[in-house]
C-alpha cells in the first residue's frame, strides 16, 4: 500500500494551480487545469488527478504544451463556437467555450463547441459534468493519437477515442454519466504492465501482425483491442469524425503522442453539444430520466453508470482525498522550484 | 436458393407505395416509407426493404401504427424541431422535421430534431445518409423495446438501441457512414433462429437467470448479449437517453414491442442532430475526412464503413435489386386487395 496524504479540494486546486504556474502555465490556463484535477480526484480517479500534474508540468517545460498560450474564441453561426486552443491546454479552451455554451444552448435549444489545436482534457466526464450541472444535456468527444486498427486492418488509425454524456436530472446533478473509451482497455494500463515486466490478459491487444498478444512490449508496437471488435472501431471513428474532422484539428493518425516528451503539441481537438433537455421534450425529461434510474435501481444489482463517481465525490466533499505522498512531494517540489 | 424478381428502385418505390396506400396508410406517410424502402434495398439491406412491406401493412391494420395519422411540428426554440408522430409511421414525421432541420442547421451551424410517439424508423442510416446528402454531417439516435439488461442485473430495460453517424464528402456523398446497434448481434437474427429450431452461437445472448445460452427460446426469455459489455449497455444507454428521455417518447421498458401485432403502439422515439462541418471546421472538414479515408484506404484490408451500401447502391441504380419473389407476391396481393 503506497502511502498518502488526505488534502481538501481546495488544497488539491491549490497546491495544483501554484504548481502549474511555477512550470511556466498562464494563472487563468492554470485556474481551469487546477479546478479540473481537484474534480477529477473528487470523482476518485486518481490516476488522471494529481498524479499527471507533474506530466502537465514537464509538457509545458518541453513544449509540448503551450504554457502561455491563449485560447482565441470565435463564433462563426448563432448556435457554435469555436476555439483555436493555440496549442496551449485544452481546459481553458473549454472553459472559455463552457462560458458562451451554455447560454447559447438555453436560448437555441442546442449548441456547439469545437475546439482544435489542443492537448488531451483529461477525464472527459468532468467536463459534460460540468454541461449538465448547467441544467443541460452535455455530449463530448475528444480525439487521441492512433491506436487502435481499422477492421480488416493492422495499423492503427484511430485513438482510444472516449465519449461522454450527462444528464441532468431536476437540480442539475448528473444522475446518468457514461463516460467510455472505444478499447477493451486503457492504453496506460499496457503501458504500466510494460514498465513492470508483466504480461497482459489476451483480448487487451494485437501485435504488428495483426495477432493477440500478451506481450505488453508487443502489443504497444500494435494497436488496441477495439472494444466489442468492429463496433468499438466504429465507436472510435465516431469520435474521430466528431473531435478532429468537425474540429479542424489533427487526425490521431498524425497526432504527436500525449505521452513523453518528442513530437511537440499534439494538436488534437474536442467537440461538445450541449442541449436544452426540457425543449426537446416538451417538459418531460426530467421525469423520463427519473423512471430510467428508478428503473435501473429496480434490478438487483445494476450498475447505474455515474454513480461511482457521484458517491467518491460526495466522500471527498466531505472528508477529503487520499493522494499519493510520493505525487504530492514531486508536485510540492516543482511549486516550490526544487524540481 | 430464393427466387428473385429484378425491380428498379422507381418499381420498388412503387410497388411499396401502392400497397402501403391499399392496408391505409396516409399517401404523405406511404411516399417517405415507400422512399425509404427503395432506399433500403439499394443499400442491398434486402432484410428491412420490401420485405418489411407485408408487415407495416398488417401493422396499419391491427393499429400498432396509426395509417392516417398526421405529424405535429412544433419549434420550441430557434434550433429545435419537435415532432409528435402521433403513433403513425416515423418516416413521415421525419420527412416533415428534415424538411425544416437542414435549412435551420445551415442558418445556426447546429440543429436537431426530437421524434416522440413514432413507430420504428426501419433502418437508421437511410436517414443519416440524408442529411449528409444535404452537405450537413448527420447523428441519429432510435430507441427501441427493451432486451439489453444492465451491467450487474438480468432483466432488460434498454433495447438494442442502435445510433448512426454520416459524415458528407465534397459533394454530400457520405464517404463514412456508420449504423450499428448496441448489441452482439441483431433480435431478429435470434427469433430467426428459433423459428428455424436452430441454436445460437454462445455470446450472442443470455437467459433469464443471466447466464449465456445456445438455445433461442431461452434467448428470447432472457436478454440481448451487449457489444462489448458494460460499454455496449453504454451505448445502448446513450441511445435511450437522446431517442426516449429527450424526446419524451416511451423508455424502452414500457415500449410494445415491435414485432407481432399485440400491445398496440410502441410510440418510441427519433433524435437526429444536423451539423455544418465548414462551420466548425474553419473550412477544413473536407480535407480532413478526405483524409482520414484516404489514410484507411491505404492500411491494406481496412474496412470503411459506409463502403458497402455505397457499392450496392452503384450497383442498384445502374441494374436495379433482385427482390424476393414470394415477398413481391404477398406485397402484390395487397396492393391488389386480394390479402
Amino acid at each position: 500500500m503506497a502511502e498518502t496524504e488526505t488534502l481538501s479540494l481546495d488544497e488539491i486546486e491549490t497546491l495544483a494551480f501554484d504548481a502549474l504556474v511555477a512550470a511556466g502555465t498562464r494563472p487563468e490556463s492554470a485556474r481551469a487545469l487546477a479546478k479540473a484535477t481537484a474534480e477529477t480526484e473528487a470523482d476518485g480517479i486518481s490516476s488522471h488527478g494529481m498524479a499527471y500534474v507533474p506530466i502537465y508540468c514537464e509538457h509545458v517545460q518541453c513544449g509540448k504544451v503551450v504554457g502561455d498560450a491563449v485560447p482565441v474564441v470565435d463564433r462563426p453561426k448563432p448556435g457554435l463556437i469555436r476555439v483555436d486552443a493555440a496549442n496551449g491546454f485544452a481546459h481553458p479552451a473549454i472553459s472559455a467555450g463552457f462560458d458562451l455554451l451554455f447560454p447559447l444552448a438555453r436560448e437555441q435549444g442546442i449548441a456547439a463547441l469545437a475546439i482544435h489545436n489542443s492537448y488531451n482534457c483529461g477525464v472527459l466526464g468532468v467536463h459534460t459534468r460540468a454541461i449538465a450541472e448547467a441544467g443541460l444535456l452535455g455530449i463530448g468527444f475528444t480525439n487521441a493519437p492512433a491506436s487502435i486498427a481499422p477492421v480488416g486492418a493492422r495499423q492503427p488509425i484511430v485513438g482510444t477515442n472516449p465519449f461522454s454524456i450527462a444528464a441532468p436530472d431536476a437540480n442539475g446533478a448528473p444522475s446518468i454519466l457514461i463516460d467510455q473509451s472505444a478499447s477493451v482497455i486503457a492504453k496506460s494500463e499496457i503501458m504500466k504492465r510494460s514498465r513492470e515486466g508483466l504480461p497482459i490478459p489476451e483480448g487487451w491487444a494485437l501485435g504488428p501482425d495483426g495477432q493477440p498478444t500478451t506481450d505488453p512490449a508487443i502489443a504497444l508496437k500494435g494497436s488496441m483491442a477495439p472494444s466489442g471488435g468492429y463496433k468499438g472501431v466504429g465507436i472510435a471513428l465516431l469520435v474521430e469524425l466528431m473531435a478532429a474532422a468537425m474540429t479542424g484539428a489533427t487526425l490521431g493518425v498524425h497526432a504527436s503522442p500525449f505521452s513523453g516528451t518528442a513530437g511537440g503539441p499534439p494538436a488534437t481537438g474536442q467537440f461538445f453539444i450541449a442541449i436544452d433537455p426540457a425543449a426537446t421534450s416538451g417538459g418531460q425529461f426530467t421525469d423520463r430520466l427519473a423512471t430510467l434510474v428508478a428503473e435501473m435501481r429496480d434490478r438487483p444489482g445494476a450498475h447505474i453508470p455515474g454513480e461511482g463517481r457521484a458517491s467518491a465525490r460526495r466522500k471527498a466533499l466531505k472528508g477529503g482525498v487520499a493522494v499519493n505522498s510520493a505525487t504530492l512531494a514531486k508536485v510540492r517540489a516543482i511549486r516550490d522550484g526544487q524540481a
